[in-house]
């Protein structure tokens, strides 16, 4: 039982300020939260309580948020001292531990909050749902059997079941934001190179991958924005800076925005009905709003040519990045992964990348940033799209995993899902998952807006003013440690 | 005899405001001292007159540039209905014309720039010296028998001998800062993606091409970044843009600046006395200007280890992208190139690049990104780092050939030449070459200013402060329009 786990980070903080709670008090609401739900949804996975409560004690009262407890995720970043195993039995059956902390992750500390775990991932977070073979299955909280989604699946199911109010995730094809839809939490893919990857990374799988957090108010997660964006020295690039805080944003008029929506999929996929229902529904109340709301969309989108040429693209590049992620282990380990200490998926697709020449690579990054160019011009004449996050309601645990004659098929179940993601992973732009909605069965449906590329003042604006209108806070899921 | 080449392109601009010229009277004075010198330097491959007079007729009288003539570089962007040959035979052959305008070009036409040709650069701007075998070598202005440094060296005579004020170049390895260096001329590499390579390319080498101009003043320099500088639509990424324009730092004082300097050459090549006693006289100029001017560099730099990782990264990748150049080819003209259609360097490269695997390749590039990564941590301490642009004075012509038994010679003699300006394309950083001083020949010698990622603003501040303290805008060289 977690008494402040109906609080965002914000509310949390200001309980400290006001000094109705200390930051031990908000850690042990979060470790006796873990305590009780963690066993049901398998969200973390590497615990860090006494470090959480040593921190606690001796966290800055000034810092802006003095010890809210938050949880990172067991890739996408690094913490000094700590397991880091990226959903693979390789790195697990070595008790393999970081030696250097991301600088995104120390910036969340200096900001105060504390960190009481790690989350799951699946193996490498090569598919958008959270059941590595490292670790089982992480289970959805509005309903265990099914998917957290991925790869932030760990993060979004602790956040969402109200161990904590914030959950550090990544997102390269989707996995802050299919999390986010899938656990009923706001998801925001920051622009590229608007978080910085350092110190020991500077660019993952090309571009495509941005990280952040998942959270339950717009305002945690525009809060963590503004407290980690800004470059890293030596980043290999930028983005400009925004005018005023992203904070900022909520509860000022974002003034009359061009908003194009659609109910389709990127990809071509048929949208569920109660998911298309959900994009309508939300057209409806933006153009109440005030909006400028239409019915349009990148004409990119849907076209299936396009999607081929993009699909090829990725299809060249993406086992090289897996072939990197398995060398990666033996020089963490001092040992090579072998077929036995990867998933198949895994292992075919590095198998894969080992035969791609570095002409057909930069080939395919070069025509994967060309077609990203050709994405881009819609938002021309529009500033934000809006469409499904995901085009089916969160999926039953067990379908993503390899079959026995087919090692790549998780990949192939998990084209559709990423159909509206993957898109803004390539383009760079900021995008953003609302739990806007939920299915005739309780299930959490998100919706997906799209900025231009550096405008997250957008989509800051326009969710917090979807969160004033159709407030999603009170709903709780079956699993809730409150 | 054009009776503008004294003029920079501010003070041309400024007679056509005072009605003291008109637009066709520069064009004139250009196309006239290109007539006169041209033949003597080769620095214009493809005359575009006729055209720059129709434009220069019609040019909108109200824009910051209204006439002024300029040249751009036959590589480093296309112009649509105008030869593109990138210094290759096999283009040449074909009489290959391009059919899309950069967004560059249309952004320096917009300011009211005329363009009036295309110049000379080495075949795919791979070596730092301007004597392609499909045009024959550019000579410098001050010593016809000297190189005028590459890949911008055609873009650099033109300017250096007085024909126009401007010259449009790029820089991949050095090709902006070694031709200004070798040509008496400013010449600033601006940081990774302050300037848009669309609307075709999205980044070139990996990131590490920027493009700009070179120029006889500080002022031009900065106003054309000012004009040219800002996202354009799909870019990959961005960088931070400036608290207020470039221009603006000329005659502001930059404060007391963290000035940083070496006589030394990044590989640990000797720098020559006369180039190494140029760095020391810059460095008491600016001390004497109030700047906190210490001896010091980043640990990298003449560091054997590091330098050797950074080849073994940079000689991984480099192959690659000269295969993809070789393939445009055949995509341009529908015609394979041949052993016999590029030079042996260019064949040598490509075909060295296709046996680079996939997973190599992206190897190499992070190494290349972490490498810089740390390069970039002494700007925590300093400002700015003054060294020597190439470590010698402009070399003879003809050295940079292919051997008989050694088409990669040209790569090796390369070498030390980009020492000290390749790790700042790795990097991303803003790099300048400031022309301060003369050999006992007569010679031009540059030093190059290096700022932190995204602070062009302390590079023009710094320059214009040189610029004014040792005038070097009265120097002629032996070939000169005027």
């Amino acid at each position: 039982m977690n008494p402040f786990a109906g609080l965002d980070a914000t509310a949390q903080a200001d309980l400290v300020r006001a000094g109705e709670a200390t930051p031990i008090d908000l850690v042990h609401g979060a470790i006796d939260a873990a305590d009780d739900v963690n066993p049901s949804v398998n969200a973390i996975i590497h615990e860090r309580f006494e470090r959480a409560l040593d921190e606690a004690a001796r966290v800055d009262l000034s810092a802006p948020f003095p010890g809210v407890p938050i949880v990172v995720k067991d890739l996408d970043g690094t913490l000094a001292g700590e397991p880091y195993h990226a959903g693979t039995r390789h790195l697990k059956e070595h008790g393999y531990v970081a030696d250097v902390s991301s600088w995104l992750f120390e910036r969340l500390q200096r900001a105060g909050f504390i960190i009481i775990g790690k989350t799951n991932t699946p193996e490498f977070g090569l598919v958008p749902t959270t059941e590595p073979e490292a670790y089982g299955p992480s289970r959805n909280p509005w309903d265990p059997d099914r998917s957290t989604g991925g790869s932030s699946g760990g993060s979004a199911a602790a956040v969402a079941a109200g161990i904590v109010p914030i959950g550090h995730a990544g997102d390269g094809g989707g996995s802050i934001r299919i999390p986010a839809s899938a656990c009923g939490l706001v998801g925001l893919k920051p622009t590229r190179g608007r978080v910085t990857l350092g110190p020991v990374e500077t660019e993952a799988w090309g571009g495509l991958v941005a990280r952040l957090v998942v959270s339950r108010t717009v305002r945690d997660t525009a809060a963590v924005l503004d407290i980690v964006s800004g470059p890293g020295l030596g980043d290999p690039y930028g983005v400009a800076a925004p005018d005023r805080p992203f904070l900022a944003e909520i509860g000022t008029d974002p003034g009359r925005l061009r908003v194009g929506f659609t109910t389709m999929s990127g990809d071509g996929t048929i949208v569920d009905a109660q998911v298309a229902a959900a994009v309508q529904r939300t057209a409806e109340v933006l153009a109440g709003l005030g909006h400028d709301v239409t019915e349009a969309a990148p004409p990119e989108l849907g076209d299936a040519g396009y999607f081929a040429e993009l699909s090829g693209h990725f299809l060249t590049a993406f086992p090289v990045w897996v072939s990197q992620s398995v060398d990666d282990l033996a020089i963490r380990t001092g040992e090579p992964a072998t077929a036995d200490t990867v998933e198949p998926l895994t292992w075919a697709l590095a198998e894969t990348g080992r035969g791609v020449s570095g002409v057909a690579f930069a080939d395919a990054m070069d025509g994967i940033r060309v077609l990203s160019r050709r994405l881009q011009a819609w938002w021309t004449d529009f500033d934000v799209l809006l469409c499904a996050t995901i085009p089916e309601l969160p999926p039953t645990l067990g379908q993503f995993g390899a079959e026995p004659d087919n090692p790549l098929s998780g990949m192939f179940r998990a084209t559709p899902v990423v159909g509206n993601t993957m898109p803004f992973n390539i383009t760079g732009q900021p995008a953003m998952s609302v739990p806007i909605a939920s299915s005739s069965e309780g299930l959490p449906i998100g919706v997906q807006l799209v900025g231009g590329f550096g405008r997250e003042d957008h989509l800051v604006g326009l969710a917090a003013q979807l969160e004033a209108a159709v407030p999603w806070a009170a709903r709780r899921p079956a699993i809730w440690a409150g």
